[in-house]
């Protein structure tokens, strides 16, 4: 469904140019007159109209366009949630998950320490980069496979699944070779070729808000995902970028109750990310619960002050466990299964 | 303090200048060379050097204040919660205000069951608009001083203090008979005349960040009050403007955590204004609370389908009721007391 | 004109609620259906319609106003350029306007220097303030009348009309009194008494956008002074805030265009805040008048590094002399003439 | 370069702490008291220094880098202005690249015609796209190694260098085989190993600003290809994302300037995107010029009303023509050479 305004000044052969242009690809056009100002509803083939640049046409003022562009993310599509199960993460439909880990594999030591923490505190899941996606190319980019060894030797010890980023299309095979849970960083939401190729396997997906998309970009994108055949997918809200600059992003908190208003699929909450600040974890998770989400995904380091990236937004071994066992209270005060 | 970068080309007679202007203005110039790179850490008068272009020297590259800008507002100045208390309401220091009412007092009838109905759901204040702010001025403005009557009517019958917004500095000593805290709206929020006004009465001020201040900017309009005389000041986080489209505005949950690392002023969150969307009241709510909110101002209508204003945004009775009876909860769990 | 979406799932029943709504205030509603989904067009009075909270009923998805807010400001009620003319001030309608000068007064020697080094360049008017809106309270405020009697002074010696900024209502009869154009800054914009007082005297008001405010808004803005009787109004683009750092605020260039096509209001730019920056005073100002603008607002003092405010983007004399020189050469080359 | 501002209430061992970690990697810290706040500058390698998580040891209240994080790609490490040549395509020192084209290949006739009337309107490169990355997935997506052939046969007829994106780096032996420009687009400005991929090839660069990328960021994905040992890197500014809505995206015009004075790299602005109006093209298109722009990238078709992607910004053969004759006087204009 699309609405068409008209200018004031519009001549009648330019508001028929426009009705027939409709009519030839098949849609329907309703005219209305008020005063001198036509407006024109239009019904039709979703594609057809939608692919028309109806703007270019003299005499046109304003297209609004009233249907939603997703369909198989939407909730009107399915209307029970969306439950992603692996190992100890649960994510939707009453589950909450809880994925913690340092922002990316240092060393073997480093990694095993933050799992057994982040685990012994009440963490389902374990995140840790191998792959990083950095601003300055003279920083530290990453272990590669070398990482992703080493999370799963934390997967063995710990039972925790392992939620990794994948930054490349020619790094999936490996990525699927190591990692339980694929995640699209938030650089990478509109990198469709690398949407449709997750899309493909047999894995869950994280995807990642970017930091300048609309929620409803953010649904296209798993629109993206969903409509290659995998449906196990989550999205993952992580602050935007305003001009606040007390934060390193502004975490859009009214996100989570919108997707889970207008779509399926499970919401995660990256509070590291959003605030950039360790004082501000606890509040902003405790916060992103309350407000429906579905999941958090926190950083933490056994050594935050000696991290190669992200020390100043890690959780402490001692800060996380004070802050999970909140976010443990929380869950449950919400009615949700930790798990 | 205030740090100097030079340019990598900057000749020593432009670094000198430069020195020589701060020792001018009784500022210490301390100079330092990494390379052929010269910064200049700078101690002196906040004022006198806060005052200087030092941009505009030639050689100078950037010059960032380290500083913070306000004094009287600030955690350091007092460390102690400052507590707002006025009949029902109590806002700060482990008590929470629970303000609301409609957007604009539209009738006598509409206005008093307003009050009762919030009252009897647990709030602690009624709010209601006597004159109105509109973007548009074919837009109903408000009744004025027989706003101002019927809310003093409605105080009288509930006992809630009222909260009301000043627009027009020429309305302050009407808006003072009748009005127990007042509000500066979030266009008004650098109407400085306007805080300074505030600042010389003695009455609690609720003042709304503007839509595109930043939190050192709101804390600074604080200031303004304070440095008046008057210190009972509320802050209120009502939503900022950004890109996103599917809320009216953005409510930056993080400014409440940060407000209080900050200040010792109180937080009020609207969750009403910040996201347009009846649905998403109870969830932000909420997520205000868990985030460390002191209060909170929504808005409620005996029927928000025939309201004036705001009426999308505006609460009924029966999910007013509901609403009010999670956040009672919350504020509980967060060991913090209603009123 | 309003569309309203339903949901997918709304019943009839719902449908049916809101046809009747729109039907008591007299407007008509036409209801399509497209498979599930009905969307209503509804035509009536603007403001009856307008006042409608139609998104709070059950069933409703989304609401679009497909009609511009604003009447009297736009191009459709007025098609010929509104010009301001005002000594050596020609603004619009082919006439270019350089308004240039010190943020603020100083002191005698500073204004005085200040406008006979920019008439001798070729300005047609002189800015200066008066009263300062000052982020810091503990900033310099302006010298109040001083100021103004200083500025009648350098008008009375150059010829050059005085635009200096109005803040507060109070303060109206004296800024008359002195001024030959009202400027409304930019933390004013939406100060809606202040607009509606300005429209009601006969002086020509230069209203500058706010630092969050559409263009919509600032339409609509311009529209309560010219709704009180005053047309002289032209308005200013000066920057809006964004993420980016690297300036003050990003000049949105596209707005003089824009205005230019949907209003017959001069449009003027303000690169002196857009930027914050000397080196861009130059690059855009050609832009400015490139794009269509009919005219500027410059800072200029005769010793930037010792200015009181906003030295570090203020032209000294010889930049401006340059700077002038270029804008002269720029505005012949668009067919328009300076002055 | 770093500045550290320590919190008013730190103590002399948190002090210590900061002092001892920045010796541990080298730096040198110097301490300044002023009152009870001490800050502290530290020099030292940037990169040791730039990793550290200062942010997150007691006490600090914040950091600030004060050296620019890109290092070949800026002014100071090349005065002289890069300059891309490619046929018909002169871009940087002086010379002025005119690219025009369609927003997709969409038949061998569209993209003839369309090369045929830009050449003949003065274009000096030949802009189309293959490869489209469409926010939908049900949106056309590009003709793939067809177009790229249609391309390469308009370049043979009309001699005009081809440029187009390149989205995936399995693409990349494809496009190299037909492109003489490899463009990168906005979403995929922060895509570090596609621009490592194109930093190890011989053949120009168009690296297009992202959404919402900082102008710091966008040199930083600049450097990821220069580093790579690709020089020919020319920058594009297209718009970024912020509140207004009147157009698609805001031209941030200071974008030009800025980067001219901070990188040696060319500047192209592209106004079809930035704005989505073809009302628009013309004054920004010279808006841009006068800004200091190198180049510009418009989208034009041979029958916009018809055209699968972007119709609503595209030229129409009599638009373009008009449009780029005004161009060429303003090239003229500005000193700077057309090819």
């Amino acid at each position: 469904m699309m609405m068409i305004a008209m200018r004031e000044d519009a001549t009648p052969a330019q508001i028929e140019e426009v009705v027939a242009r409709l009519a030839a690809v098949g849609a329907e056009a309703h005219l209305h007159m008020q005063g001198s100002v036509a407006t024109i509803a239009v019904e039709g083939d979703r594609e057809a109209v939608a692919g028309l640049p109806i703007e270019v046409y003299p005499g046109v003022d304003r297209v609004v366009t009233l249907l939603r562009p997703y369909k198989l993310v939407s909730r009107e599509f399915r209307a029970r949630d969306t439950v992603i199960r692996m190992g100890h993460l649960h994510i939707g439909g009453g589950h909450f998950g809880l994925i913690a880990g340092p922002c990316s594999v240092e060393t073997r030591e480093q990694t095993l320490s933050a799992a057994r923490f982040v685990k012994a505190s009440g963490a389902t899941g374990l995140r840790g980069g191998a792959f990083k996606p950095r601003t300055s190319p003279y920083a530290f980019q990453g272990l590669g496979e070398e990482a992703l060894q080493i999370l799963a030797e934390a997967r063995e010890e710990t039972g925790l699944p392992v939620v990794t980023e994948l930054m490349d299309v020619r790094h999936l095979d490996l990525v699927l070779k190591y990692a339980d849970v694929i995640q699209i960083g938030a650089r990478n939401m509109q990198n469709f070729h690398l949407l449709a190729a997750v899309g493909q396997v047999d894995r869950p997906v994280l995807l990642k808000r970017g930091l300048c998309a609309t929620l409803e970009e953010l649904l296209m994108a798993a629109e993206y995902i969903v409509r290659e055949g995998n449906s196990q997918v989550m999205v993952c809200e992580r602050g935007i970028r305003t001009f606040e600059t007390a934060t390193r992003n502004t975490l859009d908190i009214s996100a989570v109750p919108i997707i889970k208003h207008r779509s399926h699929l499970p919401v995660v909450v990256d509070p590291s990310h959003a605030s950039g600040k360790v004082e501000l974890i606890e509040p902003l998770s405790l916060a992103a619960i309350a407000a429906g989400a579905d999941g958090l995904i926190i950083e933490a380091h056994p050594a935050p002050e000696t991290a190669l990236c992200d020390g100043a937004q890690s959780l402490s071994p001692v800060a996380f466990a004070r802050t999970a066992s909140r976010i443990a209270e929380m869950v449950a005060w919400m009615g949700k299964t930790l798990g």
